[in-house]
């Protein structure tokens, strides 16, 4: 036959499509390598000490240096993306994410998502699933989980609308949940010298504001490239024939790739806070494109002991990115919105060390 | 002396500088590292899962997850330009191009070219050399072998022409010449979740065509990262400020980017034909600038059984590779020529799993 | 509270923050891996046989193919910033740089600086510190060290201004100090076919000028991501947002990238000088933007022998980097300043194999 075949292509999954409790194994498994470490530097520029040397993360108590918490993330989230949200409209949030496991180098991740919400719109045409997924190292170990909810298009809008089911989420990720990726650190090896900064959990206190100063410009290539490393097949970052006909007339930037530039940027007043630890919410409140400056602020919401430890605390942090707008007046919610610069809002608990 | 001295530098190979029967051994060996493969999936977005994640390359049979293909070919390719093509008019095309060792992170790799055809154009102005090419591991086996043609300027049209010598190249590889750089693969361990696709090698039937659907912008970072990656120094591909004053007015995108663009598009649709076996033929058919978007389809030119091999079969291949045009209509051949948007026509064997 | 922290960011130092005698020791320790070879590699196209393959690393007497010299280089250059040229007007040069001990993937990188010298402008508005920064492996040896003396703005110029030391520096390192970081090579190993080159230390002679040909243009992406490899932060090559307000309306390219583009485009005449072993000075002439293309000439200034040394030895070479302007015709200095197409005139000395 010489017929066009389009069944062989994934389409993905329209609203109609989830089903709830169903499990989702995603492809493509990858093994993450030192060469994957030596990108994700070059790609931010981010400069914590555990992350940058194997010699700092051995003495502290790290048994090698940790693939980055992020890199780690991108790639899970990469792997749900043809499963998940290929038709999404949008992908409106994150919560609950935890850290559970330490990533490194020669680890292989894979995926699963189930789904544990549907709730269809109101118009009918459209809906929002809700998805808890996993990421898993070689052993079937569970290095992260979270949940996202995306809005995704219906084949059909004929189709029957499932019974609507809103998962309880929490508003944080609680005390006695973090850390479960962070070895026991020894303090006194911790050299502040060495880590960029003197400042250790106790000299942060809820409520303070802190401007990250520096700016970075985002550039077609870097962005392509960092989402191609996860994976992340999401037409919209690659395809400039079809966004230029779309509503931006350009691609637009990974939101993981904005995360990732304003963590980079947060080592200026953060240096010390090496581990995320925790995600309890993140908000893309605007698109971000080529050819735009990002800058950060972080205002340290509350600060925890963790129980059981006495090396390092947490810290909860609302980091806010800002495109074309330094940060030293901390651009932040407006009324119902953001003042305009704003596109991320991201809260999230760090782990810092405790002074000796 | 205060001279200057142009002897010292490479003037490359002209066409009456090429002997019949010359074996040309190329610099600069060149080892593969994970870190080249973390490259090389950040710039074209590759997920078959062989390449991908060495816990599945070890379940199904490999010994580690393989460097992919086209990283082996471009690398060997690359050795080639300084002697063969840096006096090159145009790359005229390939053939018999058999992969026949796999290739692992760590593994070396050199190159030679033995001249096996030259035949001056009518205008003597320059001709058209024929090369066969080998790529060599640091044992001294060859992990691939293919034969290029290249017309070459003359450095003086007076010099005297070499008698016609036109090799006779095959039409295809043969099928009995395919998958000596795959070790039998373990069918019931090959995990059709995690590689991405229920299709497996009974699926696909001569004529049918895919259109893969995605397309990727390419922007002038990426090329060049990629092509100077390969250490391949053609000078179209780097310098804008030559580039600015030639034919196009523009740096001229690496023909071998275009076909690992393609090749990751193609696994939208043909996920689990994780190797390329052979390369038959391949038209570099119009040029390919940054800001253009590259799109593919391919057709199954014909399958095949391997002889003493019930673990994989083969699949012919044309892929198709447009620029800014979807492929929905599958772009092909018209008249003489290529319908305007067409930039690649690649024949090439991909082997498959067959169904357990 | 909920008050502004700047005090938790890093200011750096002013002018008068620098103290005579004072070691600073930098954040943040970096392990070279392979991974960030084969970015260098993808970066600048670089062929220097030893750093490309660890075959004929090996055999010439190498251990393991070693880490590039200038990436060692950027990297501890890159440490220095937060502390030494965050607040600086303008890197005046470089001295005295010798590479101690070869670089391997593995290695973690650490940098101090001393600071060696003082000296206030007569406008009293900034001064000129100098130190010398030494980076240091693992194991505490010291892989390199050098002179730089960059021009520092006071945070008050009402502050008092300290005596004015100025370090005495060699105009150019000493041939008894160079190749320490060169094992003994094999030169009956040193494959010229492999190498790229026959031209041998015999071949070279003082006085010879030599047009490395190539050009290379330069794009946003590319030296960003170079420079954050380096971990340098100095925000003029990142921040389009404040730059586009500045002197120069866009963001410059890090000097240690021209230096880089400058090395590789050398291959092309000088392929078997495989290893830097020493700087003896460096000028940034002019800045060097995106969109520029680089080319490059070098001359020998002289040739030595090696004390004790019979398989090696050393070039003096100046290196013109130039923009826009190929070097057919050695652009240099003219008058009190140089070619207006030239932006870099590194003197430095490359080790070379003798012939057998």
């Amino acid at each position: 036959m010489s017929e066009a075949s389009p069944s062989k292509t994934a389409a993905g999954r329209f609203f109609e499509d989830f089903r709830p409790g169903e499990v989702i194994r995603h492809a493509t498994p990858r093994t993450l390598r030192a060469g994957d470490a030596s990108l994700y530097s070059a790609l931010y520029g981010s400069r914590f000490a555990p992350q940058s040397a194997e010699t700092f993360a051995r003495t502290i108590g790290y048994p090698a240096s940790p693939i980055d918490d992020m890199l780690a993330f991108h790639v899970v989230f990469g792997k749900t993306v043809p499963d998940v949200s290929l038709n999404a409209i949008a992908n409106l949030g994150y919560a609950d994410c935890r850290f559970l496991k330490a990533v490194y180098p020669g680890d292989t991740l894979s995926a699963t998502s189930e789904v544990i919400g549907l709730k269809e719109n109101s118009n009918r045409q459209s809906g929002v699933a809700y998805v808890r997924s996993k990421g898993l190292n070689q052993r079937g170990e569970i290095v992260l989980d979270y949940v996202r909810w995306v809005m995704v298009r219906k084949r059909n809008v004929e189709a029957a609308s499932p019974e609507a089911i809103v998962p309880k989420l929490p508003e944080k990720v609680a005390v006695g949940e973090l850390g479960l990726a962070c070895p026991p650190i020894d303090r006194a090896a911790f050299d502040a010298a060495l880590s960029g900064s003197l400042r250790m959990f106790e000299d942060y206190v809820a409520g303070e504001k802190i401007d990250h100063v520096d700016g970075m410009t985002v550039e077609e290539a870097e962005h392509m490239i960092a989402t191609r490393l996860y994976q992340n097949t999401a037409k919209v970052h690659f395809n400039q024939h079809s966004e230029g006909q779309g509503r931006f007339g350009r691609r637009l930037v990974y939101g993981g790739h904005v995360i990732s530039l304003a963590r980079a940027l947060t080592f200026n007043g953060l240096a010390n806070a090496f581990h995320i630890a925790a995600i309890n919410g993140g908000r893309h409140v605007s698109p971000l494109f080529a050819g735009d400056t990002v800058f950060a602020w972080s205002q340290v919401v509350e600060t925890a002991a963790l129980p059981g430890r006495d090396d390092v605390g947490g810290l909860r942090l609302r980091t806010v990115a800002t495109k074309n707008q330094p940060c030293s007046n901390f651009p932040d919610r407006r009324g119902e919105g953001y003042e305009a610069s704003v596109v991320l809002d991201l809260d999230y608990w760090a782990l810092i060390p405790r002074r000796a």
